[in-house]
């Protein structure tokens, strides 16, 4: 038992729009436990349509369609597939009764192709659209195989997803067990070591363990098959609390977790208080630690020292020491971490200076170098460096800065 | 002639990502004119890999394959359409050179795991892959039929694409007709607005002019089919001069030009600089204006003062004042404006205040309600109010009101 989720649209192959239905209908037919292993993306075009509609009526039982099913003449998903079976077309009065309504609610009046949409293939039922005036289908063609249409419009398609489509399949005894996953997040470690470190967990049957890695970080995505979620959660648990012995502190949170929002939890538990020395980043890690809502309770404000000037006169960064060693230094790290740190009268200070490309780089001083500062309680002051490399490009070299100061300070918190 | 867009990835079948790349790839086809009539998206899972490479193979002439490409056991793509094509996988030295030194540059060393991305099937070129350890292929398994694969990360396949696989389609004879679009970009305004001003424009046949919308940003998208670039410009021309005169100020730039980039070289034209002084925003505002390589030479920095302590402190803005009005009014965001210009000796001074929810709003300062302050020469300041709404949540109105303020400067440059 298997689904298939076909989406119609010229628009799509244009690259117009994003195709957020695929990633809704995936979601969700996880979350039933329904199995799909194919997408389809097709133009309003119904010789490729019927093509589609050939290949994939014999690899699943179940075919969702979304998309061309509006009043104008390129919208032919539902004809074409009555027509693949050979089945004619019916006007539904109920549909035109129900456009006709919705029409006048708007003060508009129903033009003779919104007629098209009230025609259904013969035996198929109505999935009814409570705020559009296209509606989908609930069809068996033959046995063993079921075919739903609905818009394209993403809000509408939703509502007549929940509302009829999932109570309609659960009844057909499908959704009966669930997916449930827990996405592990990791930072510091490259997804190929991660991956050797965790390997005998890699081929699980249930639940799966799955790498995945974006922006400097590494995520494992642990999924669960159950007949509940409380029984997905009992299959993962141990499987978690295993894989994060392993990785110890380059595990850093799950799901909804960030470095950010992990570090803002262990300052209020500590009842601690940070602010933040920026140069290269500019604001970035002063705009991560904000994003979380409440972050003031424990971060008070930071200095973005872009040019040296600001670093001397907001920071008390020693001119010499900037002369001597230049602003991409440990020393003018930390110079900045303890002038944030006292000035703003926080627990910790932390600092960022680097060289984020595309130029400005030297031999010795390569675009990507970033020095880290960390100001602490009873004047401890130490600084990390990193060579993240010229290739990753300004933007990702500033946002893979801001994360690994963000870092630091975790494993600091953690480790005292 | 036409191609196909085949995405591997169980994530994408899991609902994890949006298929950012199939509209990535969808956009680049319709721009080279290469027709595209199908986009299929399967898991990491070899066996149906096969069937829809069997499938694809048969309908068009190029099939372009993302994702699958990594380290770990379950990326598999490059080995499944050599196993399909019944053709051995052959380890290219170049590659295992090319990670090492990647590797080296991160400070990391190579894992036997990495291995496998240097294999690649027999008599098939390298796709270098400049900044990720994974590199695609171009490959002719079969006379009249054309494989490219890319890493799933969207950053390295856009890279690839543009330097390496359209030069190599171009030079193959594809890609003779063009499309070429220029993104006008608008702040300040509607969409809806926007479209009634230039209703006449939106069903032109060549160029088209076609609008969006996302994150308070309004853009109109002029496409010109052309033989050439300089045709399609010539077409575009006379249509962007119309609705820019249209817009006015609403106008502020067009294609990879931002509000940060715009108000950049505004400043740098008139040898004056910025510093900037942050609230709810957090530093967003600094790293909006420091994601422009070259900022430095007229952005000299700011405050992050999202404590009111800092706001004194480090800015000077009046505790009776901040006790009287609360943070978030007018004149301490004035003050926060003036404070940051003197103290760092710039030109402006830009400052923004609000509540971005989704607490902390009362009935008088509601979520979304922001001020933004801007000091100019002579002491000349002034502030603006803006109701962003809470509907929109945390972070949009931060990033509206980060965008907002830049715009406020930009009109002021550009009527002075």
């Amino acid at each position: 038992m298997s689904a298939e989720i076909i989406c119609v649209g010229t628009e799509l192959l244009l690259g117009d729009i994003l195709n957020s239905n695929a990633q809704y209908l995936a979601q969700q037919l996880a979350k039933l436990g329904i199995p799909h292993y194919y997408q389809t993306v097709v133009g309003d075009n119904p010789e490729r349509l019927k093509q589609i509609i050939e290949i994939a009526s014999q690899r699943v039982e179940i075919l969702i369609f979304t998309g061309g099913l509006g009043p104008t003449p390129d919208d032919l998903t539902c004809e074409t597939i009555a027509d693949f079976f050979g089945v004619p077309l019916v006007e539904q009065p109920d549909i035109i009764e129900d456009i006709t309504k919705k029409y006048f609610q708007r003060g508009r009046v129903m033009t003779p192709s919104n007629r098209k949409q009230a025609l259904i293939p013969q035996g198929a039922k109505i999935l009814p659209n409570p705020t559009g005036t296209a509606p989908g289908i609930i069809w068996e063609p033959r046995p063993g195989l079921t075919i739903f249409t609905f818009p394209g419009v993403p809000s509408e398609m939703h509502r007549m997803w929940e509302e009829t489509a999932v109570p309609y399949l659960k009844s057909q005894g499908w959704g009966k067990e669930i997916i449930y996953s827990r996405m592990l997040k990791f930072w510091g470690i490259a997804e190929s070591a991660l991956a050797e470190q965790v390997a005998a967990y890699l081929n699980l049957p249930n639940p799966t363990v799955a790498p995945y890695s974006s922006r400097g970080e590494v995520k494992l995505r642990v999924s669960a098959k159950a007949a509940s979620v409380a029984q997905a959660q009992d299959f993962i648990a141990p499987i978690e609390k295993q894989i994060r012995e392993i990785a110890g502190l380059d595990y850093y949170g799950a799901d909804d977790e960030t470095l950010a929002s992990v570090v803002g939890e262990l300052l209020r538990a500590r009842g601690e208080t940070l602010s933040v020395a920026e140069s290269c980043t500019g604001g970035g890690l002063g705009q991560m630690l904000t994003e979380i809502s409440g972050s003031s309770d424990y971060f008070w404000g930071g200095v973005i020292s872009y040019d040296n000037f600001v670093k001397e006169k907001l920071l008390g960064v020693n001119s010499q020491d900037l002369a001597k060693h230049g602003a991409v230094s440990s020393i003018v790290a930390e110079q900045m971490a303890q002038g944030v740190q006292s000035r703003l009268s926080t627990t910790w200070g932390l600092s960022i200076t680097g060289i984020a490309g595309p130029t400005g780089g030297t031999e010795t001083k390569p675009v990507g170098l970033v020095y880290i500062g960390l100001a602490g309680p009873n004047g401890k002051v130490e600084s990390f460096e990193y060579r993240f490399g010229a290739a990753r490009g300004r933007s990702l070299i500033r946002h893979v800065s801001a994360c690994t100061a963000l870092d630091n300070l975790r494993r600091k918190l953690l480790s005292q």
